[in-house]
């Protein structure tokens, strides 16, 4: 009788712990960021909007505990390092970042060939289309360079422009201007684009440069801002500002660093800059102007300032990658909710990687997500620099 | 007094493994060489090399025991992945190839990271100097593109030429031509130097091409035998081959693939090719004429034939890569040696890479090796396609 009794306990407890197992996931997260915080996701700018998040997605999914791990992906090979020196013992469930492309390609390959889904806010460059081999498990959260190519496509077209010049500074290393504009050529195919590459070191061959534009209707540059204020100097000087060329800078993420479509430098060029820019058209990331994104940016500024962080002033500003992670965060807890649902475990990365291609969701800003491969398809804007000739924005 | 003979006999035993581990070393050894035979370095043309000097060595190294792992790398990113897949049990203690330089990168960096050697016949392009970071613990055993590069400087400044137009067909994949000549650009920075890059896919603009010659003394090509052969014929068209411009072709492995310097197609053209020939000339690599190098190809040749491959009639030539895994196993063995020697073990592959650096040794070919970064300063040869107007070689 005792003996019956203690097996009907034992078998009680085996149910119990089967059944936790199904209702409970643990879910290891790696966050590859950088510490370093002069990038627009450093760690210390994205992270309270990952916690943001996971502390969201208790009410809705009690389950599912998330363990975040933060990474640093400082020097470009680290990450991947990383990953593979960690994944020995124990593969993480979700790979959040890298942004960077040449950090990104190496942790992505090792992660879909592992089965491991990889979301990120960045590897916006034109090779991570790749979808059926070596990107096969990553989603990217934000809108990638060939969206932004799209719209120069539609400007274009609108326009019944037929050529461009790009002006592209290569840094050799992050390649940001590179990836960016290699976009552009790959989607304008149909029109006349040549481009131009050069290197941060030397100093501008403006007049050489813009002896390529007589016979182009566009200008598209993508370099650092004082590079993009000389370009404008020598395009005025030789009176290509007069409306008969259309100059865009790209400058996607509002950084300091790229050419943010501020004329003044206090020196004596700054009368002839400003009438330059007056030509200047800006491309950037749209903000959202919903109230719940106005709610969720306050939240992260909190979060950040409470840090104090001594070499950061503007880490509380929520740009792209901050909201991008966020989403993240809650793209992969519903389509993991939903592969768990139709019989898959976390352990499925194809297949939660395929929930979160093909679903609608809510994030800190509305997104209809298309089939793969799929980047989201936010507003992409141009403002005009100079727009009553006063030219700072 | 039995349990103090049974504790001598146990201490004897313990003793005698200590002596033995000390004097034995099993060596793990992870090959990576592509199963595609239309590779020059593929496993059936190069494992009988390997294993050729495996036996070598068992007379003057009896202990050390190699075991010789073949790992396929015939897609980009297969090495790589078997790399990281196996080391999670047991990292392997040295590793010779992949050649290509993508699979090359992505295995030279990690296993770098692991302090593993990696001795490659192959990554033969310019990137790879870097040995401060990533590149650590790669040594290559052959010449690389920079000494062929060098091969050209020394041409210009012995025929006082100053100015060159590279012409590279670049497949966008392997990517061969254009690591090739891209050393040439590295190299040749105190000269004039313009690159013209196209596609295998599109069809030839030979005048277009050609028209940026007019400026410069030396076209350098690297390109496949069918398109050097259309460049020539357009060149001789334009009256270019009169002997007022030097035509270079890059061959360096006598690939079939690439320019191998025949004109003779049976068409319409063979005469104007024949005649268009005559000024072009092509830079291989030279073969060594010892007698031991003789004994070595013959013996390999034998071993390949034994085999009786059906897709390869042409696997038991010896080429550079041939030679290069056979002398690899030379290099670091006697490397190691002088690391166990001086009180280091076989896992470390920082110091044994270092022995290999700096040291003299005689290979199926006989070379000095000049300190770290070194490459091996094999010769090169221009040879002249069509002397005497007969064309074949």
């Amino acid at each position: 009788m005792f003996s019956l009794i203690l097996n009907c306990f034992i078998l009680l407890m085996i149910l119990k712990s089967v059944l936790n197992k199904n209702l409970t996931e643990e879910i290891d997260v790696l966050v590859f960021l950088p510490k370093n915080n002069s990038f627009l996701f450093s760690q210390a700018r994205v992270a309270p909007a990952i916690r943001y998040a996971q502390n969201a997605l208790k009410t809705d999914f009690p389950n599912f505990h998330f363990t975040l791990n933060f990474a640093d992906s400082d020097s470009v090979n680290q990450a991947v390092f990383t990953f593979a020196d960690r994944s020995c013992d124990h593969k993480p469930d979700l790979i959040l970042g890298p942004v960077r492309e040449y950090e990104a390609a190496g942790v992505v390959r090792l992660a879909s060939h592992w089965n491991i889904p990889v979301i990120s806010a960045g590897a916006l460059a034109v090779a991570f289309r790749n979808k059926d081999t070596e990107y096969s498990h990553l989603t990217r959260i934000a809108p990638s360079y060939m969206k932004m190519a799209e719209i120069f496509t539609a400007m274009f077209e609108h326009f019944t422009w037929r050529s461009a010049l790009l002006l592209i500074e290569d840094d050799m290393k992050e390649r940001d201007c590179y990836f960016t504009l290699e976009a552009v050529f790959h989607v304008m195919e149909d029109y006349t684009v040549r481009s131009l590459t050069f290197s941060q070191e030397e100093p501008l061959r403006g007049d050489e440069m813009l002896r390529n534009i007589h016979d182009v209707e566009v200008v598209i540059m993508c370099a650092g801002a004082d590079r993009i204020r000389e370009i404008m100097l020598v395009a005025h000087d030789q009176q290509l500002t007069n409306g008969s060329y259309m100059f865009f800078n790209v400058d996607l993420f509002n950084a300091s660093s790229y050419g943010n479509g501020s004329w003044r430098r206090g020196d004596e060029y700054d009368d002839n800059a400003r009438q330059a820019y007056a030509s200047l058209n800006t491309v950037t990331l749209l903000r959202t102007v919903k109230p719940e994104y106005r709610n969720f940016s306050i939240e992260i500024k909190t979060s950040t300032d409470r840090l104090g962080l001594h070499d950061c002033s503007d880490c509380g500003n929520v740009n792209m990658f901050v909201e991008g992670f966020h989403d993240a965060m809650l793209l992969y807890t519903a389509a993991l909710h939903e592969a768990i649902k139709n019989g898959y475990n976390k352990k499925n990365g194809r297949e939660i990687t395929s929930y979160m291609w093909n679903t609608t969701f809510e994030g800190s800003r509305e997104h209809m997500l298309p089939p793969p491969p799929w980047e989201r398809a936010a507003g992409n804007v141009v403002r005009q620099s100079a727009k009553n000739n006063k030219g700072e924005l």
